[in-house]
This record gives structure tokens, C-alpha cells and sequence, in this order.
């Protein structure tokens, strides 16, 4: 244990270090020098009027014409950044800015962090909406529930696709790598019953995923029931504390209605699926599971349950967010290629079909999948061109 | 003539062509190449959260750890772009991304556009407001008068220095040009009868710089009188169809309370200052100005009066915004150094010493000016350095 603290400070150190060396780390860089009078009255006036003008002509030639075609904005209001939770708009900016240039390595998209000075739901709405003449895709990010899903929701109609990633991203890795899971421990999805704890914007959107809800198609295969776990304990029909949208997959989940806490729901269950806090689970809840139990303790830096624990408890598939230990559940896997995807096929909105065929790819690229390997690794060559395309001919 | 219009269609064309090949202009680019997951998780998790933390107990930090320190929002509503008038925020793209990297280039600053889907004055306010915590500074480009005003205005509190490039970049060239066209004609600043011919952002700007309007102190010299025309005639105290704008100006300029229209005005000016359309002054009405008249016509692309023309009238300086003319009047030797300087010195707002400091620097670069030279060209060395120097030692 000490060891690992040892090894978080000095990425942290380093960290900040490389931070101060580079003022951060991304810049904006022209893809044309202006060498002389002639290069600057073609980038700048009056031939860039010219270019204006056929954009007034056709809105459309945006695309063609300026960044707009292939420029994603990575949108937070700091209201929960990592496990940090709500430390602000200027705090949250060193995970933006490390977003957007993973957009840009790994999916090839140009991509700009934008930390918006307010917190009001409304106010976010209608700044996101103001933001439309400028980008090809909006990446909503660390922004709180349920307010996540209301500013989501809202922002469907804008005519470019909008997508908060703490939802959608860790809902498709959490798939993709349960795919391959539920084929080591040779079990069919139809037939898992999952927990998950944590019923934020990750826990609510992968029991979305897993339950097929609000499905455009009949291709989803739901897993066979699902509990989902907050802070007050195992999300029943009976429950008067519930959000609207923990009321709205109280609906559909937990087909017993059981009720009780975490420990209640794990004993029989086949899934673990943690996104919530560290140090939640011992070896012996695991031990309460059904046999080849599968564990994705996500919380980062410290998992729900270290993964050797997991494994001690009875655990047969172990995931965990962390770089450190096998099948690391990593959003990086997917946001690259779904947005790529989406821009391919001039998508307006970023569907459950086309987030279901992003998982699908993922899980795709592990041929023979093994207890240590269900996902790939986030330098998985192509990867984000992979998931676009499947993403695309989903749309 | 012919020749003219030849000339403009091919960049027209070239510029067309060349947006096409790039897709715009500029992109966005990191600093750091990830090439392993101990770079991953420097950048990103669980690293940056060290970073984020930092910056949590110190906002300030974020200017030294983010872009936040060095990046600039070119922000425009599309309402006034170049000549074009209002042809919304799509279209307006092109001239804020050339803009975006006229900064880099010339000022060393990353910027980036921002075309915002309103145009509301108050929606706009609260926008760029929400800004803040992103970016280090915002020029705001081609918004109508009188909107502009009431925009920057209301942004003067936000504590990151906001600037209307059209008002204030364009005077500070301007009084830069008149210094030197004063000494080429042996004629002080005092002594000089100024006529501006367009009262919108442009013109109601150059005529509060040089009146000396709400200066911070008593360095300026104001010319000795000055008349603004706007398309009902010369702007007098008797006039019912002011905006409060206008109505200001009418209480500074025009000692005589002149009425008239634009010819009126012109009798007996040194000075003439065109900001509005093309070919609406002829060389009949230069030959009515007092001997060794200064000519700016800054109309683009097609000025008030051609260069030649002017002098066929008697003019002895004439400048324009062409760069095919000498002594082209243009933003690109302002805005990227009184950003840089504003930065430089921590200033909050961009102050009238400020910009008053900058076209003495912008002046003083040229040693011995004559009819054909009173101002550098964009790409004199250095220039950004000189002009930051000069704004950061008056902040």
C-alpha cells in the first residue's frame, strides 16, 4: 500500500510539473504561414470574404470551409470533475484541455475545453445552444447529476451531435468489455444479473445500456435483471427519496424489488459493477456472488475493490479504472471514434443504436478474450477509426 | 479598372481554393505527444487531478498550469462582418479563424474563434461572462453598432481585458497614421481639422481617441476639432435622430456646430478619416480641403476615394486599407500586440493610456516618415513586441 501512494505522488508531481513546463498542453496552431501580402489578403480580407459569402449563400459549406467541420467542443461547468466533485469551472480546465488533445491523437479531431463561468442549468442550455455555429459535435463532461441529464436532454434538437461522456463513454466500455466477460465466464447476457453502485451519470446511463432502454431498435439484448445501488441503498418501486430518472429506471430494473443495501443486492448476482467510491467492497461480498462472478470496480484512482481482492473473493473476470492492472475500463476507447463516427455520417444526434455498435466494435477487437484481456488497450492501433465506422453505419 | 476587378475575382478564387484544401485555418494541436500510458496518466487520470487540485486552492494557477494563460477568444454574432453587413455566424467564421491566426503569428498568442448562435445583446453579454474562466483575454470582432458598444461596456468587469477590435483596433492604427501624416505635413495634432465620415463602431472610436475622450490622464493631445459624419449628414448638437452614442459625440466635436452634409463638412479640413463605403468622395471634394490634406481612406476593399484620385485632388497623404497602396491602415499592427501587452502586465481591461501607448509604438517605428511611409508594414519585425512593451508599461 504504501508503495502505491508512493507511485500516485510522483505522477502526481510529474504532473504538475509538465503542466507548468508547457502552460498547459494544448495550443492553436494555423495550417497556413502568412509569408507575405498575398498569402494574408487570401487568409484574411478581402479574400476572406469571398469564402464568408458563399457561407451566407450555404450554411452548409461551414463544414467545408472552416473548422467547424471537424472541430468538437469538450464542454464542463467543473461541477464534478473526477472524484473531485464540484471544484469549478478554472479547476476543471487541466481534464478538459487533457480531453481535447486525446480527441485530436487519437481520433484525429480538433478539439477545443471550454469551462463555463456558471453552474445554472438554464444559462448552461442556452450557452451550449450559442456554441452551434462554431463546432461539429459538443462533449459535455464532468458535470453533475441530475442536472447531466437535463442539459443533455435539452440539447438533443441543436442539429450537432451532444454527448456527456461520463454517461455514454464509460456506458460503451462498460459493454464492450461485459461482452467479453459474459464470454469468459461463459454466460449469455439474457442471463446476468448485474448491481451497480453508484447511480450518478455513469450508473444511470450503463443501466441504460444493459436494460436496452429507449432502444431505436429491436438488435439490444437486455441482461437478464439489474439492480441499481445509490448512497440510501438498493433503488426499489417503493422508495419516495428518488430523482425522476432513478424513479424512471426503478420502472424498469430490479424485477423482485428487492430492497436492503449493497450487500443485500450482490449475494446471487453474476456483476459487479462499481462507480461510485473506493474501498466499498470486501472479499467476502464477493464471496456472496454466483460462481464466475464478473467485477468492474471503476472508481478511480482506488477501486471499490482492489482487483486482487476480487479475485481472492471468488471473482473470475476483474476490471478496474486504473492503467495498473488488467482490462482497464478507459473512456478514451470509445468518445474518439463515436464522435469520428458521427461526424462521418453527418449525424445530428449520437443514438443508443450507434453507441450500442461503438461497444460492439470495441469488444470486437478482443479475438479471444481471457480473463486478463476483454478490452483493448487504449493504444490499440486504429481503434477510434475501428469504432467510427461502425458508429457511422450505425447512424 | 478592369484590372482591378481581375485581380480581386483571383483572390477570391485562391482564397476559396485554399480554405477548401485546409478546411479552414486553423486547428488545434498538443503540446504533448502521448506516447505511453505513464504520459496517459500525466495528462490525464489520475495525474491531472493533482493539477486540477492545485488549482482548486489557487485560481490564479490556472493561468500558469492551463491555456487559460495564453489563449485568446476571437467572439463575433456575425452582425457586421467586413462589408458584408449582417450575414450571421456561420459566415463569419472564416474572418475570426483568420483572426485566430493573425494572433499566433504575429502576436505569439493562441486564440480561437468563437461564433456565437445569437444575436441578443444581453444572451451575448452572458455568454462572453461565461467565458472567463477559459480564456485570457476576448476580442470582439464585427458585432453592429450601436450593439458593440453596449456589449463591450457591460464587459468591463469580467477581470480579463475585452476588446472590440473594429472600434479600438482601428483607432489606435488610425491616430499611429495621423501622427506620422501630421509630421509629414508639418501641422500639429492641435491644429488639425478632422472630418470622419461613418459614425459606427469604427468611426465613433477613432473620434473619441482623438478627442481624448474619458482618458485616464492628461498625456493625450486632442485634435483641434472634429466633425462626424454619419448617412444623414454631419452629426450636430440639433440633430433628433441621434443614439445616445452619437449624442455624445455631438456634445464633444464640432466647435461650430456645423450642419450639412458630407461635402460641407470637408470645406476647410486638413484631415479626412473615411470609415464607411466605397467611392463617395471625389477629387473636386478634396481640392475644397486646406492645403497638404491628410486622406484615410480605410473603406474595404473598394475606399471612399482611390488612392490616386485623392492626390489628383490635392491630398499630400493618403492612406487606405489596401495592401496594394502604400500605407495601408490595418488591425493586424494592433490588436495582436495590445493583447500581448495586456497579458503581459496582468491587466484586467484594456485602458485608453493603453491603446494611446500602442499607436505612439506603432508610430515610432517608422524614423523618418514621409507622404508614401507614415506607417510599418504588417509584417515589420518585431512589431507585437514593441507594441506589448509599450501597452504593458502604460497599464
Amino acid at each position: 500500500m504504501r508503495q502505491k501512494i508512493k507511485t500516485n505522488m510522483d505522477v502526481y508531481e510529474e504532473a504538475i510539473k509538465l503542466h507548468k513546463k508547457y502552460q498547459g498542453k494544448l495550443e492553436t496552431v494555423s495550417k497556413i504561414f502568412v509569408k507575405d501580402k498575398q498569402t494574408l489578403s487570401q487568409v484574411y480580407t478581402p479574400g476572406v470574404g469571398a469564402v464568408s459569402k458563399a457561407i451566407e449563400a450555404n450554411k452548409e459549406l461551414a463544414k467545408e470551409l472552416t473548422l467547424k467541420g471537424r472541430t468538437i467542443a469538450v464542454v464542463s461547468d467543473g461541477s464534478a470533475v473526477l472524484g473531485l466533485r464540484n471544484i469549478g469551472p478554472e479547476a476543471a480546465m487541466p481534464v478538459m484541455e487533457g480531453k481535447a488533445i486525446l480527441f485530436k491523437q487519437f481520433g484525429g479531431l480538433d478539439a477545443f475545453p471550454i469551462c463555463i463561468g456558471t453552474q445554472n442549468t438554464g444559462e448552461i442550455i442556452t450557452f451550449v445552444k450559442n456554441l452551434t455555429p462554431t463546432f461539429a459535435g459538443i462533449n459535455l463532461e464532468d458535470i453533475e447529476a441530475p442536472r447531466c441529464f437535463v442539459i443533455e436532454q435539452a440539447l438533443q434538437d441543436i442539429g450537432i451531435p451532444v454527448m456527456h461522456d461520463d454517461q455514454h463513454g464509460t456506458a460503451v466500455v462498460v459493454l464492450a468489455g461485459l461482452l467479453n466477460a459474459a464470454k469468459v465466464v461463459g454466460k449469455s447476457l439474457q442471463d446476468l444479473k448485474v448491481v451497480i453502485n453508484g447511480a450518478g451519470a455513469a450508473g444511470i446511463a450503463i443501466a441504460n445500456m444493459l436494460l436496452c432502454k429507449s432502444f431505436e431498435s429491436d438488435i439490444c439484448t437486455p441482461v437478464g435483471d439489474l439492480i441499481l445501488v445509490d448512497s440510501k441503498g438498493i433503488i426499489d418501486r417503493d422508495r419516495k427519496d428518488l430523482n425522476i430518472f432513478k424513479k424512471e429506471i426503478a420502472r424498469y430494473s430490479n424485477k423482485e424489488n428487492k430492497s436492503g443495501i449493497l450487500m443485500d443486492g450482490l449475494m446471487g448476482a453474476d456483476v459487479f459493477i462499481g462507480v461510485s467510491r473506493g474501498n466499498l467492497v470486501t472479499p467476502k461480498m464477493i464471496k456472496t456472488m454466483n460462481k464466475n462472478a464478473i467485477v468492474f470496480a471503476i472508481a478511480n484512482p482506488i477501486p471499490e475493490i482492489m482487483p486482487g481482492d476480487a479475485k481472492k473473493g471468488g471473482a473470475t473476470v476483474v476490471a478496474s479504472g486504473r492503467s495498473d492492472f488488467p482490462n482497464q475500463i478507459n473512456n478514451v476507447l470509445a468518445f474518439p471514434g463515436i464522435f469520428k463516427g458521427a461526424l462521418k455520417s453527418g449525424a445530428t444526434r449520437i443514438t443508443n443504436v450507434m453507441k450500442h455498435a461503438a461497444a460492439y466494435a470495441i469488444a470486437g477487437t478482443i479475438k479471444n478474450p481471457t480473463a486478463d484481456e476483454i478490452i483493448p488497450s487504449v493504444f490499440y492501433p486504429n481503434l477510434a477509426d475501428i469504432v467510427a465506422k461502425a458508429v457511422s453505419d450505425a447512424t
